[in-house]
């Protein structure tokens, strides 16, 4: 068993939203931003790092903005859905759009490809989370 | 000057968003960041620490969310507004959160009204930098 | 196979460290980091949450720290081991010292019982790291 | 007054250190932090990126590490040496390295100049702070 899911079993308290879309969520956000990370990195690495620029500034952001949103539906303590809804929306666009950009890199590049699958992943199981909290 | 608006004076391109609005929203998140990351801390410091734990929870997403804020919009280079906005409207909606509970313990906490201040602050300017660049 | 290691699979050039004891590192460090943003989270909720202070304090310490050490070693683009180096070693104490404080907990709350082992797990791996890159 | 001596200030117990020492390194790691966010990307914008691969690099270790220090001493709360000394003792090392690296480019670019000069002024603050503690 993930340890998302552990420690929401393990939570004190009752909370209102379904444990298993949620440490989904929070599994494929923490996932997504080192991935994210660590393929600015290799992009950073790649001989014509130039062709490289918008997908590194782009793994940048989503991996800022996964970890931030993991952090904030992480926290069931006096739930929110006015903080949690928005921030789950920004990171769906932000997925999308470093998605899109590795995905155009995907086919020659081995680390925009898994980079892709994760943005995928991690926007699907957000908009899930945001489905049932909405 | 701020050190926001000279490291944007240096930058090697130019930009399409009014600089002066660009640095005041940078230099008021990662001030409102660590200003809630202080108050969640005084926070858990108070005598009667369960009466906080709201606050606590608010000053902890805030600080994440104000942080990765910062860094997206410090970002110029490949600017894509469809990051940008949805980014800056979370961190309005969260800074709003945590302003509005900062305030109700702003009467007889001096940590909880400075944080609210900045809260009000920080959401005053991503709104700003939101309008200019919608 | 844990997204780290095909991450570090594909990187572009060669790196002087064992692969595998690297992608543990990086996979417990992301682990580590957000169960301790959900154990303090979860100590938040305590009905005796005075008596879990100095645990929430530590939880937060580790979560921002293990976040840190995970994305420097997740960099191996011009690796610089005058950096890796006291950024692992930081981390691992402060692992010892979450990891410790939780431990005390443990017996009667699971959220700690899960976190110590979290920390545990993390400062090892993180030592095996430092031990291959000395 | 800097917002972080204000909020030191307000805090509701007393604290060891000296508050003016404190302050000065967590306002030093703020701007350090964010300035080297800026400083990567206007390197990423850079007509030559494959000669601020290194640079880029440093600046985004020394972000996340400057962030993570101003966190973990902006809490006062059940403070432990063991956990701060080896924190700020990485911190230096991290702000070192790159301002070293930023002062190589720091006659031709002006970003670069003001960074190292950051880092430098965050690594003396953090100095102090330690010398203070220990």
């Amino acid at each position: 068993m993930p340890k998302a899911m552990e420690m929401l079993e393990s939570y004190p308290r009752t909370f209102n939203v379904d444990a298993q879309l949620l440490a989904n969520a929070i599994e494929a956000l923490i996932e997504c931003g080192n991935v994210c990370t660590q393929c600015a990195d290799a992009c950073l690495s790649e001989e014509d790092v130039r062709m490289m620029v918008k997908c590194i500034r782009l793994d940048l952001d989503c991996a800022d903005v996964c970890l931030a949103t993991s952090r904030v539906i992480s926290r069931q303590t006096e739930y929110d859905a006015n903080v949690t809804r928005p921030v789950l929306e920004a990171c769906i666009q932000v997925c999308k759009s470093c998605g899109d950009e590795c995905e155009h890199h995907g086919h020659h590049m081995e680390h925009c490809r898994i980079c892709a699958e994760s943005c995928r992943r991690c926007e699907q199981a957000c908009r899930e989370l945001l489905d049932a909290i909405s």
